[in-house]
């Protein structure tokens, strides 16, 4: 239902597909210059794609739960090992934790594995269903709206459906340094759904926000508590205080937030500050430089409007 | 006095010098990877390369005191023409119109041309040397400091000062997209003279001000006024709200605050888009996509702690 409304980048077989060989994962390092897939022939492989970000956000989640198949079909009494592997790929993630424990509970209890796994997929289906008419809600006719990184689903098809129902929308995209998730993924989505969107840099959402172009900041999250705390792509704090500054309400959409955590459990993952050193290849900064690359914001319940979840708002 | 503390690049004869020929102006788009200079025969190829961006911050006002001594010296019918033609090269560089108009008053009054412009150049390394000491009082020991762009002689020779009375600093510098003046001029600076900084990316400042690792924000301006509003690079208006936020200071540099404007004056230049979509050569979005860059941002009185100017701090 959903699927005809996605951006191409966003459909099921374009993030990760499993093949009799093992689970191929769409690369999008290289999107949108070119699509190319890792094929990853067991969970090691897999494991080691998604710690080296060839895929991201949402991906992880799909690429894991497909290795978790193909794992099932190939190799079963590796599932436990495999599952604590893919987990520890990206220990943000939780979400994707928490789901691979949910297979493996259902699988010990006598579920089909066959059976658990696309039923996966489909509750993600349904839940950006849900969460992107919550969003479509939130969006007024002739909203500016400043985002950050590659917001994927909820987001998209929250401005889709916003669009189809006759809002006049735009959209700022910072290119989102270092991996130009914004410049490579947000962007060429938005602008193959037809919605009029702008490239920026990551210092000027504030920018817009004082002229008033913007009248909305709305990102995915890589984590979100019930407390209204907001993890996400680094980037996303000094949005969400500007956005404070100037009364635009900050929106985050969050599939699972977490009930249990309190924000001085989130560890935060600091990457080589080599990629801040360099872009496609090209060197940006002198080999000498000492570069610091904390991936992830942590973004106060005061500065959060609202998170959209499948219950509604919180 | 001061050159002896200034890193090279910020060394007079590696921003622009006359010979016999013309100009030479150092191409900052290409440091910090080689030093090249481009050679400007007359006015209009100097006026050229200032509104191409091969020289910025305080570097357009020395390629333009040079180019008017130099048109002086081959040209001199011309000095009127040039200097209106160097003036709208960059018309939010309201310091070099001001400057050139003085000099050309001077000249006008029976100064001597020759004089003249060694004249200016020393009033600068004055004022750079006054307003550092300033910038080097409101350091303290233990200080990270964020700053943006290129911030030129006053930070430089501010921290420097800061280090040689025994303060321990470390600056933390974002690239600054889309010329990433700070990957290429500042961080290499900073680095020459010892000071310990670190490479961001322009969406981080945000983050090390919430981690408690940053406690003052200061940079240059391209503009100020004397109700403290501040133009400076996209970005900074980002950082001045995130500082605002936490409570961190926020110190701009003026060599030449404007008295008689007001905000609504003010042009913001825009640049072409094109400069979001690539770095360095390597194209980093679609051709297709429309990007926006608005070179400069506005930072109202109450974002600003302080303008450090020759006669102390406003």
């Amino acid at each position: 239902m959903i699927e005809s409304l996605l951006p191409s980048f966003l459909r099921h077989e374009n993030i990760s597909r499993v093949t009799a060989d093992g689970v191929c994962i769409t690369d999008r390092r290289r999107l949108p210059f070119e699509h190319v897939e890792v094929l990853c022939r067991d969970y090691h492989e897999s494991a080691e794609a998604i710690r080296s970000m060839v895929t991201q956000g949402g991906g992880p989640l799909e690429a894991a739960l497909n290795t978790v198949l193909f794992t099932y079909r190939k190799d079963r009494e590796s599932l436990d090992d495999a599952v604590r592997l893919l987990s520890e790929a990206r220990p943000t993630n939780t979400t994707m934790r928490r789901e691979l424990e949910g297979v493996m509970r259902r699988y010990a209890s006598g579920d089909e594995m066959e059976d658990i796994i696309p039923s996966v997929f489909s509750h993600y289906d349904e839940l950006y269903d849900r969460l992107s008419d919550i969003g479509e809600g939130v969006i007024e006719d002739g909203d500016g709206i400043l985002t950050t990184c590659f917001p994927e689903h909820t987001f998209m098809l929250s401005v889709k459906k916003a669009v189809l129902r006759g809002k006049r929308v735009e959209v700022f995209v910072p290119e989102t340094r270092p991996y130009l998730q914004g410049a490579h993924l947000t962007e060429p989505c938005l602008r193959e759904m037809g919605i009029p969107c702008f490239l920026i840099t990551d210092g000027m959402g504030a920018h817009f926000m004082r002229e008033g172009r913007i009248r909305k900041y709305m990102t995915a999250s890589d984590r979100a508590l019930s407390d209204r705390t907001v993890v996400n792509k680094t980037g996303t704090l000094a949005n969400a205080i500007a956005a404070h500054y100037y009364g635009i309400p900050y929106y985050a959409f969050s599939v699972s937030p977490d009930r249990e955590r309190s924000c001085d459990d989130i560890i935060i993952e600091y990457r080589d500050g080599s990629s801040i050193k360099s872009i496609a290849g090209a060197r940006t900064a002198a080999e000498e430089a000492e570069a610091l690359y904390p991936c992830f914001d942590i973004i106060r319940p005061e500065l959060v409007t609202g998170i959209i979840t499948e219950g509604g708002i919180i």
